[in-house]
């Protein structure tokens, strides 16, 4: 398999995808579907303007292509899946049948990308019926985009909305459901309890999904979601398969981002409780920014692809992606 | 049974009881501790003043009495069980024997207040072992006892402190622990299940504890006690005595305060929410000061009568009042 | 303790005693509260006949009537709940005293009796919220004593009723609750998972509870228990203290009732089934008349004594009935 | 891919797709397995008929008369699995091609759901040890396909039979196994819990089985597998894959049918309940057909393609079926 | 309360005080009820041959004895309790009377001792039918009287045996139900789950019960009572009332021993283990003697007093042995 | 489909196929990579030497060579998966495709397994966080892969061995890990619910796995995956895909091994119990080898294919196996 690795320093990959992956690092692209697309479009562009004037070579750079735009933020979530699922189409004995491919799979993926969000709404509104009341956590358009869809059906739909300590996304949701008319009751993260009661679904999007079936999301989602079935209230993970994180299908943790301690305790409130301490070292502030949900806690992660129980998830998964034992640009 | 009836109109209180219910009523006294004792202080000059020809009479005067208290805070539920608790210790043939023993009640009564919360952290500190972290849940000083009395045994103990939307209480709690030396780590309510896993215990207070073995505390407590059977960590409750519901014997639910929707929602955020919506009907917030943790989340209520599984407690409460069938001036 | 024990044979009972014993034997008298109170009357009408010289002879011939009374029907619950009550009050030096507080006691017993389920309704009644959804099972005047409270409180209340295979008793609840104006939805017992999304609260009657705490009530309430707690709705047994079973302090289980085959299965259906059969042996039909149900899955005993968790009704049994190591007419 | 729709009006169908559309339409044709046949058979002869000139008119003649079959009944689950199934192996670039490949795949699917309940039936016979007992719910030739061919292996059987309200299908399962020579005994629903300690499995079969896992059944299915989860007894349900109900995997939820009130109560029995009712309105009777179980209750789901946990039952509706995003005629 | 303080050196304690407290230190007398029993028997002595002059004389030197007593095995959960039931029934207001009253408890509570496991057998023995199938852990007196007055009621048992290591103390209890003609089937600890399936009962003793219902009884305990509660197996534990923990009502948590290392890994297991080990020191062996299991996973508690929910034992502990706040011989 | 039937008694088998039938059944070839190995191996050779003239005569011969290796050994988990597997790789027109497809895919398998256990290790060890405690259950080679690669990866580990009753192959565990430098504490298996709590992971092999995500492991499995369960403890399963079970996905059940009753109660202790027995037949010993745990309570399992829910590894299984409805040499 060597011919099919990427022997960096002799392959040059198009101007424009390293400014692609300039932009990436930069963060002047940001945001999981941009970059995604982003991507995607780089190796579209590698694929045509390719000089290779053999199949192994076309092969190695769109590879090194791969590779370069891979390095700049590799704990992006959706952008390996991008490369893998563009460079997985690359299918061929000739150049131009290579190129013609692996143009027409990125121009797949993009086509897809743009009516993700859609699909996925239609067929999260589909879970939910005439009447439906539906509590969130934190702020997620492709949870909205349920209700959206659910709206546009005509079903009548309330939300309750959890604040979201510490940053309070919930307020976005809310103005969000708001300006779509939605009733709205607006609560503190300690009361979801009380009112599951009076939900008949929790619905939340994710930052990443792992193979064994857990939901990476907004800190607070895991003990959320052990209360909703305590109360019987089934949970739905809306979420796009560039949210499915391939790596863990090798058994890869997803690494928690710690957020500063400022979101949490302002300094003149840390100055308040440490005012009478022998010493200001014992009080510290944990602020992590997500928090894992097992799939027995969930019942229903809803894709673009159609919904999926979360055990099951990492079929569709080897199914987009392959067995992801490799490097993204090894597929 | 009519004779020990109070007879409105016809029977004098004292002037001191008079004023100890004005002074509750205009909360000029407050605090479930300070409520109760100034109730069996009053009943007690009551005894010694009253100038009761007949055993009947004493007692029609005391019932009064108790009355005329016991009205002017209905859900204050320390005050009925000072009353309640009084009331069964007068006890005698003569006007003698009733005075005596009503005095000698009282006193018990307002001794053993006194002693509760050091003999109740005694008690709860006998359940921390050296090295133990705590998660707390708001601020208590029953549970706060508890760590205070830990600490004075030489044990160290480390706490995480939930910071307890919307009020933070949290923060005081944090202040009272590093006053302490204690090393605290501050998190939003959200983040309570991941730091589950590193806690040896959770300890709250109570706000009133119920027959049926509820605890009626902090919003956000019953979720907290869900996680923490989930997580495998055992929940304990410091509660003294005057905690104990005992309208709830008869089957009476806990009246839950819903407070202002400023505490969750300041105007400027909440017109920062409205700002697109159709109209301003539709967002409300519900903001309750507690909820209700069943029996089967909680592993221990420690008071200062020993500790008790919440199923057990409704006999500690028979004990202490008596069946309660009437109201707190009929025991 | 030998001069305690009836001597049979030498010791006369009254022919009241007699009469009532008969009564019961014959089915005369019956239903749990009618037999209590017969037993009672027959002990206080002994105390006040006999003839006794000593206070050993007078004991002897109480015990000889409450043997006498209990042998007619040895598993009706409330029986020897009656007799252990009235003989655990009778005491003194004399046979005068010994005759009062025997008298005294089971007038005290008769009155509670008339009493207790009133008691117990209003108690309950406090369980139930205006607007509450109730959902029952099978027939129990205690169970819809709480109902009727709550009517008479002001509540309104809507009832889901099963049926209640195979007696269909549901149809004797739906009527009385229908007689009250109270909106009735009746579903076969299978449906009841389904409903129990709209009940908030399950509310049954008991035959007996043993001193575990487990509630011995018609066949399928344990399987609507563990529903309901899986749904989260909380299950409160309304039975009045003579339904304790007091031999189950001794660890006794108890007899389940083993019903008619016809009940569930008329001839002619059973003709229909084992038309093509090879034999006639191979059906049999189980046609139990009780079940029992955990108290991990009650939340609440509501007596007219106050409201128990199940796990603490052994306290109120033992309180009431003493240690129940001997038989009934030992106490 | 606007040339694959059918365009209403201008595209003929066989004479002989509308008179099976007729016949299912009518109710003529009826049965899960006997609708997905006449389909399946209808597009075969579509295709052998067709005179269609070019591949394009071929594929809009073949739609066209799935559409027409797939609008008689659109919730009869069987019937868009077949068109589907039959319409995913349409594949070729030649009429001749498409012809064949059409024919041979509704030959294949017909061939297939002839011998899936054997198949089936011998899969989940497999399951079962000899001296196994059986609890049943309803009747399901599935399920009993299984119990039979256990039979065959020489296995000895037991069952005990839950008669089924309100239809009481479960005579029918009792008198097939008594047929066979099988033990049974019966017991009303209420008895499901006490004899589950007996029971080594339950299986039953369904009326559909959703994308997350829920299978839809009887009335009573789910309040079954809640109480055999905790009494530690495995559920298995026998359902062939024209059960999997592809229209779920878009979220849809499976619309559960509301069947006569008479079934649950007669108007003789109707007219007592009410007798003495302020008015006629307040009584109501449910009574759904269906209810669903999710699948943490479900150990497995038997089908002729082998068993599966119900989490991963997804899986082989895509296999089958493909993604069904888009109508049932246009995969 | 000062008088009522033993004060040190200035009371003597009757020698034969002395020498039963050297013979608990020596370990001449040992074992729960031979320790309680001899506790009892050196206080009436004591009470016997006391020459007080005063009441509070005596008082003290009672408690004196008491406190002699209790330092000898501050540990041992018998003797407290043997001590405070015996010093709280001392009552009078003459010497003559306290002598009395405390020489006639003693005796009762060394008669009650003496019966308590019969009695305590019959009662187990009750929960026990014909026919039933008990598994047994480690090796109990208690328990194994329940087996043995259920066979002397004619019942027919039959056990399966855990070998309970490291000491295999299910090899005593095998020895003893084959004596009594029981079959039994002997495990291993890990085949406990498989064989649960066949369990009617697990039956096991207690080493000590603690106020909040836990029991503390042989390591392997509390992972057997979860596996019963998963597999719907009811859990008994025996134990007499001198098994109750009176220190723990104030919260003392019970010490648990931890035994020698190799009793389970003898020095040549230990060689051969660390045979190629880099270092010798990274092998540890851990070998608690007890462990702890919560109430909720225990059915009842059988004592010779009666059974008990776990959760209610406090009630029975109050009544038997006071509130304890104070040490043992303050009572 | 007859043709490709093996017609016993007129297809030859290589000489070469029928050696290594013979060392399977032998013994002599024995381990589930070795067998899996030399069955893929004969095939290939089979492949290679053929001398058939038709398609159909070459296809004849491998299946009848594969018949004859299958029927050595029909229990052993990896015989049919390697002949599955290779035969689903036999593809082509002619003699010559079909030899050099099924060389190839022969090569394929014996190179995946040879490189398995050091795939499947890396997989398990990103399971591993530095500085995580695991508690490890018997002897797996597949298990101590993972904590092999994580200390490769600089990742500190510690483990708690349960010494695994009746072989203790725990102490061949604990030798490992000791040899590798890893901290031990080696504890009973009766200990094992108490040091859950200091435990981050539980990790076991597998003997094999089934169809419904059951677990078929070493005796004692499914008791601690409950109990980690019920403390918060995750349960990761490491099995390479030979263990994967094909007959489960037809519903077969996985027959467990009864070893000899001597491994757990040498002939001397026996002697020792019924000493005092009436007879000896009283007493028997059950000696599992391995137990069933249910998908429900394991997390993760972990192949070299990556890692799965357990409720998807049916996936898996229908990917590299097929549907085997048929026998192996059908596939």
């Amino acid at each position: 398999m060597n011919e099919n690795h990427p022997s960096d320093g002799t392959v040059d990959v198009d101007a424009a995808v390293v400014d692609t992956a300039d932009d990436i690092a930069e963060m002047r692209i940001r945001g999981a579907a941009t970059i995604a697309d982003a991507a995607a479009e780089a190796l579209a562009i590698q694929a045509e303007r390719s000089d290779a004037d053999s199949p192994g070579a076309f092969q190695r750079q769109l590879r090194t292509a791969a590779k370069t735009l891979y390095e700049t933020r590799p704990t992006a979530v959706s952008l390996p899946n991008a490369l893998r699922y563009v460079l997985r189409g690359m299918e061929g004995e000739t150049v131009a049948d290579l190129r013609e491919t692996t143009i027409a799979r990125a121009e797949e993926f993009r086509t897809d990308l743009e009516q993700a969000q859609v699909t996925l709404g239609e067929i999260g509104a589909n879970r939910l019926r005439d009447g439906d009341v539906v509590m969130t956590h934190c702020h997620s358009t492709d949870a909205l985009s349920c209700i959206e869809a659910a709206l546009e059906d005509g079903k009548e739909i309330e939300a309750i909305v959890k604040e979201t300590r510490p940053r309070k996304q919930g307020h976005i949701t809310a103005r969000q459901l708001r300006e779509w008319g939605v009733p709205v009751t607006l609560v503190v993260d300690n009361a979801a309890r009380r009112y599951l009661d009076e939900a008949d679904h929790v619905l939340v999007g994710a930052d990443s999904i792992a193979a064994d079936g857990s939901v990476i999301n907004k800190i607070g989602t895991s003990g959320l979601a052990v209360n909703a079935r305590e109360r019987g209230v089934p949970v739905m993970v809306a979420a796009q398969t560039i949210k499915l994180h391939p790596d863990t299908m090798t058994g890869q943790t997803v690494e928690i981002e710690m957020r500063a301690e400022e979101e949490v305790l302002p300094p003149e409130e840390r100055a308040d409780i440490v005012a009478d301490a022998p010493n200001d070292d014992g009080l510290s502030v944990e602020n992590p920014a997500f928090d894992v949900t097992p799939p027995r806690h969930v019942d229903a992660i809803v894709t673009e692809r159609g919904q999926f129980p979360p055990e099951s998830i990492v079929t569709l998964m080897r199914e987009l992606f392959g067995e992801t034992t490799g490097e993204p640009w090894e597929v």
